[in-house]
């Protein structure tokens, strides 16, 4: 069972403006091949679905409680998407065609299927699938891959970094760089211990240190990467039987925390009533009525 | 934020042996395209995207709350389908080809590609996509949405119950007619509340009422079509400014249940050797060496 | 059986001028999921899989007749982005790259792959798909789908409207927010009939009047509103047992018309010798070759 | 502008009992890339997107008139597909599983998402794809890749006869095999025109001839190979500059028919209560209860 | 640039009958995920890609020949599931429907739409896609992915051993799992290189030895589990660099060899008449159309 | 089997400066539904499924050579989309986001998924799928099918190279116009020869001649539009049988040529430290991490 809380991992800072186009470029993110959806879904179904869950307990509590996390890791990815996107309108549209900017966005859907919100795809269009789910239930080739999906997440989370220069964006993105490190570190500790080598020293996979990126740093500075929160009232209390040593970039002690970070507000999205959305009153609609003539 | 715990949302009966026909039957339920998978996803999306949220605070607490559910729900079907494909090849299998029955498996993924667990699809093969969520952004379109997919995943149900004559599978899918036949109800009231009429009139979708299926009526007899439970420690506490009055089916009042129900155990899955799920002892790969010849 | 006529169902005014980025954004009312392929495809097909025929008649009509309908609504939206495409190059091109505008065009296909025709497919690129049918054989279900179906075309029609400011597109979009706004009701009628409510009252959805947009105002001036033309020589008489009654929006009177609206010329295209589209002559190959160099 | 009539391009036999496997079968004839979703959206399109008509009028003639036939031929596969399947479960049903069915069906979609009603795609389970649809707009290469796409065509639905021993089926599939000669002729004989060679030398492909299926020579008795009907009221009059001359197998006169087949009965498909199709009454619910227990 | 001999890289022996399941369940190794489709496109788009190829050759040399290899592999899967097919019809046909095995087979895409040829696809019906190519242009993340993709082959070459108990295809499949054992070996020793740390002790995944299958064990009493063939005529020469030292499961010396291996002869596959394929005679026909009434 | 040489068909001569957006129109070359993947795969599935090989044997001379020569199209495909992303950020980047052009991107995969390299699909975003191989087994219909595909391919080409003014792009499609021609007219020629008629006077597809496309006129200057190149050191010897008489577009003899091009070198492509491909060194990580603050 899952509970859910409405609260974000963290705080996230509503932008000064609307960016519309670097919103496309974090729903990569979302459902591109290596966002939240693969990673969320990939541990999602191999916690259902492994066999010998007692055998091999750890295992099953670690990757069932990161599972936990990526739920929330969507919720953020998500809302950053969608402030982006928040007063796309605002500065006034073109006369007559309150939708204009539909016709050269990178994703017309954004504007013709959602109300500007973060689609279940990638930025190239896109949607995510469920062949993006592996899951052999074979722990050492699945821990492999895990890791594998992680460094490819990783990847995908320093170029859309390094592509979008936007306060709102990097603060999740920094984040997202730190957790999903964790996650890349956790995976490599795991099977290394399966298979008596220390897997970690393969990272950092790309070679830049997490820390070289300002926003990431600063999560860093309060032990972020060190921490192993548990997404759960009571429950996966074997994960510190992977989680433990010392963190690959820093050498400091990791570490389970009992419990889940303190998290940050829901921004309330503002309305859009070109869109409909989440409706429209009398007064709007004559007002939208006068723009198109 | 999500937070998990280590429980079903009910006790699943294992099955006396194995039905994999069976299993690929309900894994319809998952990723087919009216599966948890959608109707998790849906909420999940439409909560996160939703704008003015403070707004129309009692339908943002109904869609979040709701996909909170989901998510246990996903997890219902994927350990169904487990359950059933649990013990496949306790029987033995042909000798010499301990995998033979993947040549004529209706989904040759189930034992190629996956370790005999669920698939993030259908029945038919075809992978679970995002193109299945929608999200115009417009309240009343959402809700009606939703209430259309709600009565596409009844008719799912039912058909599945109608097609696998088994308890552990029975038992799960008569949950789920009537958890889901509450979502639905609650979306016919949510927009019947908008528009000023009684859209909870149209049901049931389609014409035949929960109670006639056993193992539904099991769960109705404990209320379980009049509550909706709230899936948190703390929030969504509008939902009751919709959820209200006497339920569809049964004319009793309906009622907002301040926590989740008390739920059942995670079964655990048998390990599979052959498939080395979730690995193989040195005795192990010896026993299967000497079936290869 | 089908016939054919060589006409329009409405005249649509020739452009004064290329509109290529509106011309891919129009062609999402072909092929996206809320297109004229996706309502033509769903009516055609459930009314060819309708079982008791006789005994449900005028519900079997009324989608037969509609499914006929809308196959002239594809004609209409593919002749309105071929007219949006009419004279694209006539400007002139880039010397030596007669085709330079395939490079940043939304949709790159209309160059590379088609004569900047119309794609059985989105704005957004993809393509229409078989997935798109709704067609569950329950006959309240599949009258609920095309309700919410004909909800979420109608809001495709009016951000399309919104974003492509453009007399051919908007005569075009005026009178489909008219047709589809007849659809729409008339399935909500259906739907009520057989529940014993009135669920024209959830509409409009989107909550704006069909008649807030000038171009659809246009028509219903014409009546185009109230009527359900009979687009057969002698068939589908039992549509008046379900088209009765005050119109949703006006409340004028709704009317079964025995025949099919006047048309207009099917408008003959500007070949694109750069294309070949439909052929070159001599000449034109060398006024090409002459641009390469 | 399209018109539709209430009867079919022939009379199709109704079977004597259910033959489910092949109405999956005879389903590839509807949404396989070669079915008749693919021929009717080929011409269809390139109907509307055609440039330069007045220019090539014959051609256009000829490719918007055989699209209308096409579309009486979806509505013949449609018909047989559900008549295969009429009475699926005539004989009884598994005690307790009703649509038991399911779990062994080569498209488990047919039981579980349609009420045994045709699918918009293929045999394999595949949808039919917008991506299905050539149209350069080079009238040489349009009128090849027809000629291609019929040769395809002609071979899936001579493959499907020699699947399908039923007498049902084959009546369509035979009448299907002569009309779709005809189109393969139709052009191969435009294209040769435009290039000067007796293009039809080279069909037939594959090398059987028409005659040799017996169900398709029954309908070469009655002239059916020689005639090109106009599906029309009063258009596309000039095809008869193209389709004249001796027929390519027989050698007879090639004939414009200024009108369309005599046709037959929409056949009444009977009811699947278990199904809710197309809907149930009360006391059907209880029969359906008391076999679920 | 590309040379094709007409030799395999190795003798398939003929099957005594024809195995159409087992045939399918072959095809996974072609175009499934997992499958050699899936090795050959990812190492050669790599290898086109990979920039600054002088700085790191012996890595761009591995990938590239690596890739030559592959095209081998999937002219080696093909031809066992041809020989796996031919003959199919040998044993005779159900009176008058010669291809009714169309209906029940797992694919009927090998019947209907291919000449019971290979499909670019996988045992389930899904066909390969562009998508399974993964390439981030950094070395230690291709690398990775790489192990991971042979671990996944790995897994995909033993469930199908399991699964086939046919000579054919078990002769092909053990030769691929020591060469498909070699390449994972290759990626482990090449990512671990660039790391410091000996990688290949992450081996065997899964954990079963090659040598544990008989005909896996054939080959590497070869040697062939130790050599690197160079399949080019003079390039590729710094693989050696890499491929050095002790084998990961038997401890001998890892070979570079100069050449390819002596191969053998590519079968000449039996016409199937009753598909046309590759053609008919009038007798061929006369007989065929008896058998069809 | 099949061995690899580490030179490409042609020189291609470096460009002066990166041409992003050239770099994606060309990518539909490699791709697109009628680009380099599809003659590649058609072919070599073609050649590994045909049944009754020494029965027919020129023809499979013929598609099994010209298959190993689309391998070598791929490559220069591949190689001329990367020349033309090559030092895409050598004019420096947008202070703060080295990957700013991401957002922009006709198809941001290439930036945030690849390290600009090819794509295995096309300039709008999909990717190349094996649905695209058509392969009936029959002779006649795969001739008539490859002649098809070759003339759709004939068309890309023509239309990429009227997009995209840039001299390495132009080079390299010059010479595909030029070798693709060959393959046309090799298909075109089979068939015909199969059929008693000369196909080849279909030819050309479009109506323009390569001779007046300049960069594909110096290679006609060489003989490349005569020449059938035998890409084999020793096999296929009987498509001379078939490449024989007058070339169809001078009237030159064709001519069967007993080895390969001369060729060019694989150019190497500058690193781009930015994306990390292939590496990074610590100079380089701290020189990005000033630029990103």
């Amino acid at each position: 069972m899952f509970l859910r809380i409405d609260k974000l991992q963290i705080d996230i800072p509503r932008p000064t403006e609307a960016d519309p186009a670097a919103a496309n470029t974090v729903n990569e993110l979302m459902g591109g091949k290596f966002g939240e959806m693969s990673t969320l879904m990939n541990y999602t179904y191999q916690s259902f679905n492994m066999r010998g869950k007692s055998k091999i307990r750890p295992y099953y509590d670690l990757i069932a409680n990161i599972a936990a996390e990526e739920m929330g890791h969507i919720e953020l990815v998500a809302n950053t998407v969608n402030l982006l996107f928040d007063k796309t309108f605002e500065g006034g549209s073109p006369d007559g065609a309150p939708l204009g900017m539909a016709n050269s966005a990178p994703n017309p859907d954004h504007f013709l299927n959602m109300g500007l919100g973060t689609i279940a795809g990638g930025a190239g269009g896109a949607k995510w699938s469920g062949d993006h789910v592996f899951n052999s239930g074979n722990l050492k080739l699945d821990l492999l891959h895990n890791l594998f999906l992680e460094s490819g997440a990783r990847m995908g989370k320093i170029r859309v970094y390094e592509a979008v220069q936007n306060e709102t964006a990097r603060e999740m993105v920094g984040y997202l760089i730190v957790r999903g490190g964790v996650h890349q570190e956790a995976y490599a500790k795991a099977l290394g211990d399966l298979c008596g080598i220390d897997a970690t020293k393969l990272l950092p996979i790309p070679e830049i240190e997490s820390s070289k990126f300002p926003h990431a740093r600063k999560f860093m500075d309060k032990g972020y990467h060190r921490f192993m929160y548990r997404f759960t009232p009571d429950d996966y209390k074997q994960i510190g039987e992977i989680w433990n040593g010392p963190q690959a970039e820093t050498g400091e002690e990791r570490e389970v925390v009992d419990g889940i970070p303190e998290g940050g507000e829901v921004p309330d999205l503002t309305p859009i009533p070109e869109m409909f959305a989440p409706n429209v009153s009398a007064e709007e609609i004559a007002e939208i009525a006068k723009k198109l003539g």
